[in-house]
């Protein structure tokens, strides 16, 4: 990490938002948004905006019963104009899209990932992220918001007696971030305007004990080194301790 | 709901949220809410919450080329949690529903009975509005508020030179207040609460000059007489001056 | 077009057709018209020529279960060379459009408002409303159909022993009629031409005892007053009034 | 069952509705039967009854430009009480089902077979049969019925000029009839309630020169002979030959 | 095609590919070609390929219950690089196309012309024929070598004592094979080249005692009469027998 | 699964199928499979058997117009029994799933990262990997397999005179290879019954110079160490490597 931030130093490189290199954009957490979920919060970094719910449901859909185990799942969609031109409603299309069922599945094993199904038990709790604004990183941005609405929901579970208050479901935090290598300069946190010109792209799901739950790098434009490989990842851990102090602090504040 | 019934006997009728019954729910109007839209409202009718975007696009679909004339059309959402039951994705359902077609083109049939199709020329506005939290009167928040992101559209086309600045593309207000019969009382702007016990439920959507755009009177519950239908119109003009006091107001906040 | 509007301007309004401003086209109303239905009505309305069917079974949905009611549901739809230009099967295209999904709720609510659920027990009555020739008025068209269809399937109901005889399912009769401003003047019962040359346009859904159970007006092109809407409703009464007697004439038939 | 079993046993087959073995059902066809259609043909064989549109259109599809041919395509469906139990639509459903699939292209197929597509020139006929009641024999009624309105079509292009009276578009007649085994007996034009005790069925389609156009002979409760085939064969033919007569005296009438 | 006319007007008509006009393309039938299912078969006949399985499982669908018999079932599908042009996937395009359907059933339908239902107990047999290469014959290849792996896996339930060893479920083989005429001549057997030319075209299929399960005979381009018809059944019936033969052969290698 | 935590407990891991913990399964890829694709593989991972095709056309997709770009894109789809469960077609459920989107897009973007767009031209390559029997790295096979399509594909453009023969089109190769921690044992290349057990799954698909193009690491069930993920890339290297090699061979035998 100190040969890296070293490194970044010497050049100062500057971003177009002034960010250096290592730098997240300003995250908000809003708790309890909106008040029907068990869940509800509205993540912001930068100007990345995503309302992320959660829903708890005693009872698990069929392939799931009598299994004893409980199930987290995740849906993510954009509002049509979360994004500077319209796209169509994937409704009025009719169909899914294959980014959307991708990164549906990413925030469902994300979470996954870090829930005890056991002690869920046969209760299933529905992730929704929806992005009202979109400026690069919604879905890690969705991943970092929804582990606070999922939270809540269990909290939410426990004092409507449909947990049992003792029961450790969740078995650490998870937050995700987005680094890529723009120029031949790895970066943490990229907005649109960095993201559509990054060579390498790669998004880390990591726990508050350090470890990953999920990396995906993609170098449709450059191949990467292992090397480079490395200097990713240690941008992603600095970004992931920075985002779950935050995750910490509002679920501190009730 | 026994207790709502008895608050309804007594002679000065309270509704449950302490409201008089000519009395609108408190109304928030956001404008600029996000930032990529060329028109973009946050509308609040106490609980109802409805995120309005209107985006302008040079040219028409192709039914409509060559004609001379623009085009303004509407789609209605719901998040999954902005119920306190989850409800399913439509895109995830593969179809869109009845009540959305429905809504959906009420929307549109009202913003286009204010909008001069030869003024906009051929261009198109596209108003989408998705329903952050929803407690009654959806469909009225969502014309009150994308009538403003309309509004913003066209400004935004004029100072952006898509639009001649002295053209009058908009030719008066129009917003739209729900009105219902519960045990037999004529009330304005009905919450979920008495709207699921309303017997006859009403939108009316009105000009800026008092007349009206479209009328929706249901009575699946119990049929209406024409004094009936006096009443509710009297509550339903009452709320529309007051919404369009509180359009006017948001859109001379710049 | 200059013609009609020459002929409206003489002081005694005479329509394309030769009829009077409230004059009905001739009702047609043919029961019995297929066989296998419980319920099966030919209606012609001028040139509007709708096949309503009532189709009776025991049980309902599943969400309706145990709550010892019945169900009334309706579904519309349109030939494809109903209509002077051949319109594509929407079983083709895959999805239904938002008027077919519009029209199809609107009938169904009509019918529910005069179906006593609960007298109906755990029964469902499903409405197909086929459009085989389309001249403006379908969907009235079809709700005024509609009921003569419905009322024969409680009747078969009834003979066969699934409905007690002494229980008053229908509670009053239903019909619908459109009614319109053409050129400034209220018409009765709009055909095709005239439907298309409309300012305001307005379905009214009565009972035989005078009381409204849908009116759903709508003014894209010019809004309407409330001076309007009063002789709009005068017309539509007379209409209504004249169509109850044809169904009661028909269901006197047998 | 064990009445028509004894009744067939008899020397002189009689069928449950009386008629011979060779006999066909009574016949009507009835022209223009709706005002809309280039072609609209109302057929009844017995309590079958098909409308059968015809729609000329200027032009062909996109795959076919240019070629200097014409086209003609048909679709079946059938209304949701056409039969005895309500079938849902294949709208709502969201697709068209392998029946429906199957038998549009086999009437696509048979009308193909009588049209010259180089005197219809860059021209397209598109063939609508939509069951009102079905009661056996539905796609051969369908075919015998779409012949005529297609007759009507033809005829009504060139009265508009939009095809020389003088190309021979229509090459010959077609007409289509069901024959089938019942309890070992070859029998013509098979009404429901022998259809489903069929052990073999086919379909014939014959032109008026007496060659085949389309055999769809199945045996899926029991396999049959080359002698039976002939036997059937011969059933069709005399079939066909009285449905063309009542084709052509259906368009010698104007 | 000149080239092809020229060699067919000679006495000794050879075809392209120098067969015989009543000689079967080579023809491989491979069993165990995969190993999850209970029947899997991959047949060739010249460059047509397809991979054929049978899918047994215990139980019926559900409209099926409690009737005491079985199931068969199938479902055709052509890869998308099946043929010279590749076409789009259905699953993409999310509907089943007309062909696709027609050609499923005919398979199911020949299947369980040959299967003794009550026989088969409360199971079901799932057929799937997927094309890996396309030269003609597509349908009659799946019909012949699905009749294989449907053997395999009614021998794999006896061996799995899922049906008991001494039932009879199959009554006796089937095969199928297409026929057609070209210019003016009966061929047995065509591939693409000749079946796109061909005037009249049919598949046949039949069972080991030599009975007709199905004939579908189609002559979209030139009628064909009953003396042609029954030349192509001569060679219809040489050509299942020769299939046939090597059904059995492939049965009896173990 | 206790059998193979013994086996796996002993100094020199054995796995199930006796292979060494950094050993591939036998693989064998066969070019020109089938005739009619420009580019056709069979490619076999032990049981896992993967059919690659690659179809050359000129001209891209509308959005890619007048770019001077190429474009590559893939569609990866299932059999129904390549699995031991028969899994329902895709296109009779009428939507593509999560999993079916996400492989294709993975693959899509595998083959594109060693693309030269520029000297493709406008020109796209479609490839289809469909799995005939899957067990386990069906992802990864396909990449490896559509590897050599693609170049199969490549080159008969050149011989066709549709691509220049000096043109570098493909930049380097592609391989991918599975990795995944076993009862904390990282291990290469996992068929099913070993994947099922992984606790992290590791998808690396890697050019001919040892640069990543894509890293997928998911670890639902225990996070993974920085450590854990050095040794897995140490494994996938080794993989990709002898892969790799494998590729050149097929590539170089004509």
């Amino acid at each position: 990490m100190v040969q890296i931030k070293d490194m970044l130093d010497v050049e100062q490189t500057i971003r177009p938002d002034g960010r250096a290199v290592d730098e997240l954009r300003p995250v908000r957490i809003t708790r309890h948004w909106t008040e029907a979920p068990e869940g509800s919060v509205l993540i912001e970094c930068g100007k990345t905006r995503v309302m992320c719910t959660a829903t708890f449901t005693q009872g698990v859909p069929r392939w799931r019963k009598d299994s004893g185990l409980g199930w987290v799942t995740a849906e993510y969609a954009m509002l049509p104009r979360a994004t500077s031109e319209r796209t169509d409603r994937e409704s009025v299309r009719g169909k899914i899209g294959g980014r959307t069922h991708e990164i549906s599945r990413l925030i469902g094993r994300c979470l996954r990932g870090v829930v005890d199904m056991k002690a869920l038990g046969e209760n299933q709790i529905q992730i929704d992220c929806d992005v009202l604004q979109a400026d690069g990183g919604t879905r890690t941005a969705s991943i970092t918001g929804a582990y606070v609405a999922l939270a809540d929901a269990v909290a939410w579970a426990k004092s409507h007696k449909m947990l049992r208050a003792n029961r450790q479901v969740i078995r650490d935090q998870v937050s995700a971030v987005s680094v890529g290598v723009i120029d031949g300069k790895p970066m943490l946190d990229l907005p649109y305007v960095e993201d559509s010109q990054a060579m390498t792209d790669m998004n880390v799901a990591m726990t508050g004990a350090g470890a990953f739950i999920e990396i995906q790098g993609t170098a449709e434009h450059r191949p990467f080194t292992r090397a480079e490989l490395g200097e990713l990842l240690d941008l992603a851990e600095k970004g992931n301790r920075e985002l779950q102090a935050m995750q910490r602090k509002a679920l501190n504040e009730d």
